[in-house]
């Protein structure tokens, strides 16, 4: 920067005419924002309104798929309008977009690489939604975090855990997903007694105490079947119990159960495992 | 954006003709979603039917590889209509996709490289299938998800757990996987006795059991052999068994055969392992 | 370097001319920097009057955001006054920065390469702050680190634990966010008894006592329940209760009830749990 | 879309000779499939006939090398059909294949580096077979899968395991291998002795008892050495006996010493360890 | 290399003006050593003076980044000086950097592709210096390595840890920086006892104990304070302390307090945690 | 493929011209293989011959170099007569391998993507054999893979393990060696007495001891040094002895002197550790 | 290849001039192999004279340096010469090396990407020895791997471990050195007394002891210092010593104070540790 380009600014910072277009510059770019704003409200209200009447048949969708699009309508509606009004702000500032992607060479190269995840991150999180990998209100696991659907957006999916923690993960990182809303949940429920009871006897009380469980739990949706020994050690032998419940209702049925046949056992006079150690009392 | 063109968008807001053009816009694009579904409809219908009568010679397949076609087919006819539909709708909306995908530049790069991960899924389902590694029914294992093949897709394969949940992996992540329904399953039972007792009776006595064990349980494809003794250590002795079943059937039988043994051992009065403690008196 | 050229560097080291304006150049980079952090002084003094009253309408965002938007705006005017005080001082040293940028070959693909983890992180804290993913004042986890966010910057996020540390992260290595404070919290609180006592007598001491305890401690948000037996083994019986609590209030609240649990069925005469051994003595 | 452009899809759609040549290339499709299958099962006969006659001296290969060489034929035989049928499916439906591959862009791009690991995997196989890595038959190991060699194909490779499933691996992801099956296996047996007992003594026992393994175990390539005392602890002395079997035949022959080792310690009354455990009585 | 290329070899080895055109250049190459080591030398004495009398106004910085820059300063002058006498060195024996820098194809690509870690550690250096992430004499941690910042460079930072070995990092691979030096510390002190002594009268205890505290630590910033039960198990009942100290005091006031406690306790006649074991003789 | 494309193929097919040259090229391909088979033998003779009178000084190797070298010429011969058949195979079959090649475009790419690691690999083994990193017959280890080097070839390294498996890794793969057999090996070998025993008496009755082990072990190359107490715990205070023998000859060594000092102590009535456990009667 | 070309080839092969040529080839390659390493042993002499001279003023470097320098000038000279002697070999073949590089295609892009690391290496190399991060005879650890660098190379470091092997690591694989000889060494001795022992005599006993260690070991560079109590558990009070000695010298030092101090216990009848147990008979 030369004296005379230095004198030049002040000259220009001196001219009323330069304060005037960026006052009116100022005033463009609120007016951007505000419009903005307001038809973002509008698209949701609109939104809203479509999928209340959304029963025409063949574009007629379940439940679960509607409130999944509804939310991600609201999301992309965002995104667009806020993306256009960024590139009109941008061209009130003067800044030549085209040009700018278009311009190959360093920057070019380096935004290229550096934006190529936030393309991977649309196009999973596209296919989440055509593929029906997931809904709003499904339970997933992805990696080691999992949690219930709050949303899902073009560029991010938000779970919430079982403990109140909101997990935001970018769609491009939900590669594996495990849904467990889809079907029953089968789960185990072991139970030890001492090594030296007698195995059919408890084979017997456990088995017959599982064939009125339906009654007692209706998230059951079938009778709880005894496997047989699963293992056998020093101190104990293991059944197993193998129970279907409605989707991710096992936690309570299990706790149920095996509370229900610990006093059985009891009555019964089945004892607990007990850890045992045989003493040797070296030459004594 | 100058004030004219403001002007010019508003002047264009209030023409009728823009309304007009808009309405027709979104009657064309409800059509064509309408259109796109029945056709998806209609060719599900024509896949069933196909696979009914497919046994004219040589275009039989097995009734395994049967179900994994018509799944696919189903899936790739879904995709192929969506993806027409979705171009027409673009074009519908004047967007030139051509131009878009031609266009180099950051863009093109970062589009590229985000997209190739989809490119590489579609080219392993593809060999999924071709190269038969596993069809819809069988059991797998890829990295530590487990279960049942529920459908392969062009670009995801879904898997069933033994719990319930649904596993929904991008076929381009299914590199090495493990099928356990191809063959016979060979399971090991481990059977442990206290160090005291006699090896040879205890071989003696498991060994003879083992003679009619496939007469009990028909999922055994040969007679179960006694390997020998496996460990030694001061708590016990184990021997192991080597059993042969059905594919996936093994855990039903070593269960069972499990129990048999012991309750074998303990009226042959052959005992336990029994966790030994040598008690050294310090000073006394 | 030949040795006229080196007669050259000498010569015009002797020349006064030189001299001048080596010093003149010294003198415009001292007031470049000086008007840069005189900029960034007022600009800052700007935004927070701003943010101030910024209660007009559609401009008006909630108070958590105000902070955070407040202290990236200081941020980005740091970023800008400097690369722009930073370009006129290259341009002052004769550097052509265009020229250097504009330039492939290896120069360019090494620079581009290493540039793009830049980009990524401006692209990611551009989507953290658009999408609202957490706010400063918000307790985050990201990866194994865990705290309240400082501050948000285009480039990086700085996030205080609770021991003190200050964690400084690349937003482009924030990729999957948990965020804690968005809803209440969700506690367990795991009691052991021992395996001999009266399940039922210990359910109804450990219930009753619960249904006080929003009494107690505000940080409830409702009444905590005690969800039944988690788990059996022969030294105790565990019941779980779950407690839900304001954002990340539930140390605290946990911290109490188990005191007042444990005080209770001291008084009702429930033991705690006694890890049980049975010796066996050999030969005795 | 315009209208006029629906209409003339409607026109085609009506029109007799449309659906004459859309039947034409249905039929000309089943009529590739029927021929390329047909070259298939000629193919593999032509094979199998010349490996039988394969004994002219410079073609002459090992009977190991055969079996895999036989296997890769039938592979690449399908593989090389099939490509072709496609190619020609392809131009009946009149997709230009060359224009596609060699249309750089965004989908070139994409495309090849979605392809890359096809590539890799092919050349990989390749040297699997020059280098002869591994052949059919073979107990190799990649990464944690083990078993036996089913196919080397150009692009995967299929081990079996001794459980019984079949573990399908892209050969590209097989970088380092172990194989089993090329030489003879090494063991080591190791045989704990109580601490208090005679070390000679036992080294004697147990050495002179190593000289006649081999007239007993067939397995063994040569007489097994007793080395010495591998390791001393409070509770055990622990001797290291290392033997030298056919390859892969460890386990049946370290089974059987350690059961005729164990029995001829207690014969000679040298005891098993014995887990101590000094007690110190405080205060009495 | 043709014959007559070796005679002009050896004719050129014989003619004295290559010898001393040899001479020259080797004069020259230790000239623009010795120059660039005065070079360097004058460099240092200036910025170190200059650092002094650097308390005008907008350039003042406080101590602890003075410390810093002027490292670094240093660290740029090396880098500067020896870049250039590099580069005069080459351009005397004659090779042409341009032309190579230039130059595409095979090299370039490796060069380029080689270079880009150099890139990205110039690159986040700036940043960690422009961002003030963490200053010399700042304790921080990277990774699994932990100490006190030495000099931060333009490619590598230095950190002694509290053992005396120094890290050597490049920058580029600094991504997640924990600094300890911001803030205060605040550490936890765990206290158990017995799981039958009285929890009132300990907190009390603990309670009153920690009141003075603070007189007796001054490293301590606050009073610290009992939290309450951490957790109960069948051996011991623990109390948490938190303590807030200066910046990593922690270690010397912990050490202080946990004796403190522990003598009070003993005074009190509160008994340390006794681990238990309930003994079942069977059979007796 | 039209009708008359069909036609012609059939045409050509009846053709008897057609039959002879692609017998003819049948032919050429079986000459090609006999003669690569031949040079590759011839080659190899050759090779082996040049080894054995390779003692005229300038080219003269050590003998561990030159069992290296041979080597790996026996395998570069295949790869290059090989190659240059594959070429002349492929030009007899019609294929033009240079316009494959220089082809850019989809394939191009994913071609030179897949074939990187190809280049990798024999990039390292040149380095591996000119660095002399290690040599035919060295014992290394490359990540957890452990050997004998049994050849270094252009693209792999065999390595046999001493339980006899062959190891097969890519050269790029092999990153971070370590050789075992440049220098002496130094172990160290542990001595744990009991907690009440006498330190001096013991140091002293081991240390003499060492002093004779050299004339014992002649594999020891310096007399084993007694370092003194390297860990003292409630059951036993452990004395560390450091020994170095030839290059992997130390599990022989340090096997035998662990038993030389066992029998010593024993003489000298130094007790083995003896774990404690001090038992406090609770109420009695 | 036709059969005329055969013809040319057998033509060539008969052809005296030939063979000539081909022995002229021959001759010329042994004559560039023979004078590369005669220049080899010329340089590596000049250089070690030149290091002996090395002490005019501006060149001078320490005794450290001086070593690394020398070896890797060795090593600098060795690829220098054998790549010129590898060119000209090339070219008496007739391969032109510059088309071969200047050649972009499928051939030239995997090049470039394996020859990549290949540039890191020596990029890598070059900052360890220009930011002098290690020299010859340091103590450093890499990654895993610990021990004395034996020689920095263009390419490769070498580092022999304390047990005798040698670690071979390219130096692109170099990113975080810790170096343990720039600083004096601190290290910690842990102390534990049984938890019943009077506090405060134990620590005047051990704080006396430690006022003469100075005399005693003279790697000691300052008072060791008791910093007090550790930890505090049921069986044992844990004091940390710490102690600062020459570089790497502390394991002697600790492991004879570690004796002092047990012997100054036994004397002042202070205990070791005893693991306690507490027996509660139930029911007796």
């Amino acid at each position: 920067m030369t004296e005379k380009e230095i004198q030049e600014q002040v000259t220009k910072f001196q001219d009323q005419s330069t304060w005037l277009s960026l006052g009116e510059g100022l005033l463009k770019i609120i007016a951007i924002i505000v419009i903005a704003n307001i038809l973002i409200r509008l698209g949701k209200v609109a939104i809203h309104n479509m999928f209340k009447i959304r029963n025409i048949s063949p574009l007629s969708t379940s439940v679960r798929r509607g409130e999944t699009l509804s939310k991600l309508l609201d999301n992309i509606i965002s995104y667009v309008v806020y993306f256009i009004a960024f590139m009109m702000i941008l061209s009130v500032l003067g800044i030549d977009v085209k040009a700018l992607i278009a311009g190959a060479g360093v920057v070019g190269l380096a935004v290229g690489f550096g934006a190529q995840s936030l393309v991977k991150d649309v196009i999973s999180g596209f296919f989440i939604i055509f593929e029906d990998q997931f809904s709003v209100g499904d339970q997933i696991r992805v990696g080691l975090l999992e949690g219930t659907v709050e949303t899902i957006g073009l560029r991010t999916t938000k779970i919430k855990s079982g403990t109140g923690e909101v997990h935001i993960l970018p769609n491009g990182s939900i590669t594996q997903v495990t849904n467990f809303s889809l079907n029953n949940t089968v789960a185990t429920i072991d139970i030890a007694i001492s090594y030296g009871e007698d195995i059919d006897k408890a084979e017997n009380v456990i088995g017959e105490a599982l064939q009125n469980m339906t009654l007692k739990y209706e998230e059951l949706t079938k009778t709880p079947e005894l496997l047989g020994i699963q293992t056998i050690d020093p101190a104990e032998i293991v059944f197993r119990i193998v129970v279907e419940t409605l989707p991710m209702k096992q936690s309570g049925v299990t706790r149920g159960i095996r509370k229900d046949i610990k006093l059985l056992l009891d009555e019964n006079g089945i004892k607990a495992p007990d850890p045992r150690l045989y003493m040797y009392k070296s030459g004594s």
